[in-house]
């Protein structure tokens, strides 16, 4: 058996989210069909880094897979490409040792936010359209409220993997970019919704429904206020898994969008 | 009577084009029906700067419309765009004079077109994806080589318009941008699809598949290779209308895309 680690992008809009379901289209099982067409050896399992939820993308999901055959990472990958669907592109493939784990190898993720302030013609999929003003300064100051080792189980229900829900939470960063507002998050690991109920509760503190203080408040007692924020699907996409250590000083640049005036 | 001019922009996938028909979904059909509704005055006719092919976007169409009531023209913006499809976004609505002509009134016009040379999971929509290398320089060489005042007979079919087919060509960019190779065509008018088929001939200079010398020559006779070449629509935006001479030094920048590596 030869292991390979595939890093792909993907249009989440179609798709019941990543996990492999029985009645639903979803990108696990697009990938999956794509692999066991090429491999011909029956079925195949793909293991992804993270789960995203319906409507979500990706511009760095990573997945690993197992295949009976060898074959050039470069043609897998053109393989793979072409028994795939338009909206999944396999970016990178690349051979790797089997101690390799897409998820438990993987020391921190991070996702993008897509927040726009105008009407979009070409971005709907992409983004949150939020008509009031945002303090952007004041959602900094939110997010670096709550950076550290912090106890994130105000911001989920319960966990299906059952991971920690104590979450080392290295960067959140807000931008503006012509008319949009983008957020980054870098963290150890994510909890169910908990991306877009921090970006619900971030832009309650840009719309001053919320003082900046009360982000990491949120976290010391159990509360439906960051699921009652919870920020739409379509702006979310997980944007990198790391293997070493995370740069924190990437250019935060959006990730689809028309022209930003 | 007040006039009012209307710019806006759309996503064309969706749509049978520009001009409205009997049993199909166009943009001015959706167009004249968000009017409509506004002007509670029955039916209403908008007349647009150039008719969009389907699956052709538009990023700055232009069109002009009388209504029977007067309204400042920022209530008029956002009331048509409440009524809009997401896809349709009306950028800007002016009060003109009635001796404005959304089309007549026009005195050139500007059409971008994307390709793309990655696969993308974001962008099919809106780009050409063209595999194999481009010279972007000899494609710059044959676009200079059919500046000026030419005709275009040998670029189009029968023209509905009956406009004349000796146009004034402003300006034939071509730039990369990351994975995208762009093109911006300037000129007084453009005929059915003209610009689709300058940029199949300009693709197939770009791929070593024509001399770039040949493009001006094939303006001198009868030929099918232009339309046999034809350029997908997906890539296809009607940039700009003009009123007044057009810049000639605007940066070319793409209309919608997945990040440019």
């Amino acid at each position: 058996m030869a292991r390979y680690k595939l890093t792909l992008e993907y249009a989440g809009t179609r798709y019941s989210g990543w996990q492999i379901q029985q009645n639903a289209r979803t990108v696990q099982g697009e990938l999956n069909r794509a692999l066991a067409e090429i491999a011909r050896g029956g079925k195949l399992e793909s293991y992804g880094a993270g789960r995203t939820d319906a409507g979500v993308h990706a511009l760095g999901q990573v997945a690993h897979v197992d295949l009976g055959i060898e074959l050039p990472p470069a043609t897998l990958l053109a393989r793979v490409n072409d028994a795939l669907p338009h909206d999944i592109n396999v970016l990178a493939a690349e051979r790797v040792p089997a101690r390799f784990h897409a998820r438990h190898s993987a020391v921190a993720r991070s996702y993008l936010y897509q927040i726009t302030r105008r009407r979009t013609a070409f971005a709907k999929p992409f983004v949150w359209w939020v008509r009031e003003a945002l303090d952007v300064e004041a959602m900094r100051a939110a997010g670096e409220g709550i950076l550290g080792l912090r106890d994130f189980r105000a911001f989920t229900d319960d966990d299906p993997e059952e991971k920690s829900t104590r979450v080392l939470m290295q960067q959140v960063a807000v931008a503006t970019v012509g008319d949009l507002v983008l957020l980054r998050v870098v963290g150890s690991h994510f909890l169910w919704r908990m991306v877009r109920r921090l970006v619900g509760v971030l832009v309650a503190v840009g719309q001053k429904n919320l003082p900046p203080g009360d982000v990491a408040r949120l976290l010391l007692s159990a509360s439906d206020l960051p699921a009652r924020l919870t920020a739409p699907s379509s702006g979310l996409f997980l944007e990198s898994v790391f293997y070493d250590e995370p740069p924190l000083d990437l250019e935060l640049q959006p990730a689809v969008f028309g022209r930003t005036r």
